[in-house]
């Protein structure tokens, strides 16, 4: 039986239908698939290897500012659930509630974890006594579940992977100091190692997090115009230790409550990755998180000293890099088609010819562009275009996201804008939350943030016309 | 206010009250605590800490076999855990049920994953076609729940954390193939990393996990003679394959079956850690999973040369090793039982003296010794003890297993043995299931493994004098 060749469909341009060209990437580009749970997805070997990388490079920046991980429990009793009673209005609509344990009936429900701020806070309670044991700087990587009513792969699912971030200290002013220190953590990973640039701001009252008392915030934009929330840093002032009851005796014997941080990132930032760097062929990856990131397709490979040199320059570039030689029997032509689609960032080309002319071509997936290297140069090269890639990816990103970032000084302006090039719009705000909401009932369009750095686009609110108070990023968001 | 140095208590001697000497270790080396449900152990950063040093080295043995690791839903619907009736009768008695959704009644209940065997097997019926498709090695790292009436740190809690290798393959003898490797896998990783040697078998079909057509287990001794399940193998031939419908085409075009394997190794392996190499002064931990391999503690830390000499050692040394320096306020009485109790493989001692004679002390964890070393050899000398402590406590844990290993060749024996002598009891068997079951309620022994490596240690079988069939090793087991 003659061997089948596995097509590599084309996708669904971005223009055409840019949720299911998203889709399309998702399944083709094997990086997740549906389960037979409403809103859970599997994690494909390829997904999950993104994750990976995202992992490891966002753990070493936690452990590089003193953070140190943790196992928590999975499951929340309802009793503790409801100890702060702004979380649990946020939380209780949308967790999922185990009854039974085999088959008993269980005393008290308890919840999957939708966050885990209650069990932290529990176990603070617990281990904090004195100023010496503060600051508590703890992360965990887990998964949580919150019961969706309409999902997508990585945007929104009823489980989803993340990090949490919780920490407890002496003082309102070292709170604020983490809250800040990991928002810029996440900023400075998604622009240095996602090519993502973000904007950096805090949410508004009605878009914080429940529970905290301020919510800081990265907001990127997508391929579309709708706005991403890329990461959040929440700091909860002593709100969580006076429920929870987290004191401890500081330098003059006197009982203190601590201050509480949280701050996450999840699998969403895989979508963000597929909506800000993806094109008509496929998934586009940053060298820093791309699984592969050089692919070997060897030309004619039949040939024994193609295969050799092929194996050759893996093993060479092998030394600093994730490289992969496919010796399969596909044709060329389908290997270029799968990459490009997988999103590898660079693909190697040697042959017959190439090898005669001791060269070989170097083809990149952010550009296209074709280059011939001599073979005495090509660990160099390649080493530096890795760098380029990289750098040129944020670059395009930036001019992207800066091309469809608005202004508006009118309701008018705002509404056209938003409907003729969806993007962000910078526009003034009284800080009523009244606006807010007539903004995103006129237009959909929330608030994404207050941004640290302010503008002056003009004095007064663009909804009721009073002094405005701020400038603030609007968007429709995922 | 003078500042309070934390006691460090003794803790209780394993003579005295093994159970409690084990429990001291948990909490007093901070590796674990209690959380508010019953059964669930929160991990804390020393014992995470370990689980993370075991999972890089595993995963590392993982993708060099060529495993891929994946992420699988939380949540198995009632009627897929029913798909393959061994393995539902198995688990179903202890699985926490999930039936509301937010405030809805679920229309179906889910369950919590207790291991993921169907989950693997529904995502393979989707994703296996070909031949070509195969084999599938996928592994996953996380937390599964059962639901326990009686827990302990690590042995035994309703939540554990762990991997679950789970593979398809087109064949029976590649699966036979598959399920022994992973078993080597294992048993070299507990030998070459943890320094706990184990005794490869098959378990009995009593003992199987539910489901498989044969389970490969290791088998390690505790110092108090009980045995310890380290980690299984299971091969299911294509039982489930049958339930769930995975099949291919093979090359001549006929569908065929597939035949699987899964294979788990859980944060169970710590409580091993804990009970073979610790002593009464606390943790004894392998250098190769210890947080910290090299603890430095200053003499006469107030005075400046001593500080910068410690922290210049720091530099040195923390090239190729997790090396920390204890610059709190604690006596150094308090630093050595502190490091000691927390198991950390080295210890070395810089006071003034010692910086004039241009030396350094070093104090062993696991034999006690003290050396004095020249500044001028101590990279080297360090180095090369890091693989002296691994190797001796191996030696060490080997030497006690085999000292705690006896054969009985009749019951008499059998139970005078363990009872005054608990270890392994190496015993022929005729392989009947009424013989184990009688050995057990006689005796509370189990079968722990046939062993690989047969003996003949009598021709009968120790239970009823029928001919016998294999040796078997037994014994009390956590």
């Amino acid at each position: 039986m003659a061997k089948e060749q596995k097509k590599v469909e084309a996708i669904t341009a971005m223009d055409v239908d840019f949720a299911q060209w998203y889709t399309d990437i998702v399944r083709k580009a094997d990086l997740a698939d549906y389960s037979g749970i409403k809103g859970c997805t599997i994690l494909r070997p390829y997904g999950y290897a993104i994750w990976e990388n995202i992992q490891r490079q966002l753990d070493a920046r936690f452990k590089e500012t003193g953070h140190e991980n943790v196992a928590m429990p999975l499951f929340i009793p309802e009793s503790l659930l409801q100890k702060e009673k702004d979380h649990v209005e946020g939380f209780a609509p949308e967790v999922a509630w185990v009854t039974h344990g085999g088959s008993e009936k269980l005393q008290e429900r308890i919840c999957v974890r939708p966050t885990s701020e209650t069990l932290f806070c529990e176990h603070y309670a617990n281990i904090i006594q004195s100023y010496r044991d503060l600051p508590k700087l703890y992360n965990q990587w887990c998964s949580v579940v919150r019961w969706e009513k309409t999902t997508r792969p990585f945007l929104r699912t009823t489980e989803f992977w993340w990090q949490e971030g919780h920490t407890a200290h002496a003082t309102a002013e070292e709170a604020e100091e983490e809250t800040v220190r990991m928002l810029n953590v996440y900023a400075d990973f998604c622009q240095d190692v996602l090519s993502i640039p973000v904007i950096k701001g805090e949410k508004t009252e009605k878009e914080r997090f429940a529970g905290a008392k301020s919510t800081y915030t990265i907001e990127s934009l997508m391929h579309d115009g709708k706005a991403l929330q890329s990461g959040t840093s929440h700091n909860f002032g002593d709100g969580f230790a006076r429920a929870f009851g987290i004191q401890y005796t500081d330098k003059d014997n006197q009982l203190q409550y601590v201050h509480q941080t949280s701050w996450g990132m999840s699998t969403r930032i895989i979508g963000a990755i597929i909506m800000v760097h993806g094109d008509d062929n496929g998934l586009v990856l940053p060298p820093k998180i791309a699984p592969t990131q050089v692919i070997i397709v060897p030309i004619m490979m039949n040939k024994p000293e193609v295969q050799e040199k092929a194996l050759e320059l893996n093993e060479l570039l092998g030394k600093n890099l994730r490289v992969k030689t496919d010796l399969s029997d596909h044709t060329p032509g389908w290997k270029f088609s799968e990459y490009e689609m997988k999103g590898v960032p660079l693909r190697l080309e040697i042959g017959p010819k190439d090898i005669e002319k001791n060269q070989a071509v170097l083809v990149r997936r952010d550009t296209g562009e074709k280059e011939f290297v001599s073979l005495d140069d090509i660990e160099s090269r390649v080493n530096a275009l890795m760098d380029e890639i990289q750098a040129n990816l944020l670059e395009k990103a930036r001019i992207s996201r800066d091309s469809k970032t608005y202004s508006a000084k009118t309701m008018e302006e705002f509404e056209k804008t938003l409907d003729e090039t969806p993007g962000f719009v910078k526009a003034m705000w009284c800080g009523d939350r009244a606006c807010e909401d007539e903004i995103k009932e006129k237009t959909g369009a929330t608030s994404r943030c207050i941004p640290f750095e302010q503008e002056e686009i003009s004095d007064t609110c663009i909804c009721c016309g009073k002094k405005a108070k701020k400038m603030v990023y609007w968007g429709r968001a995922y």
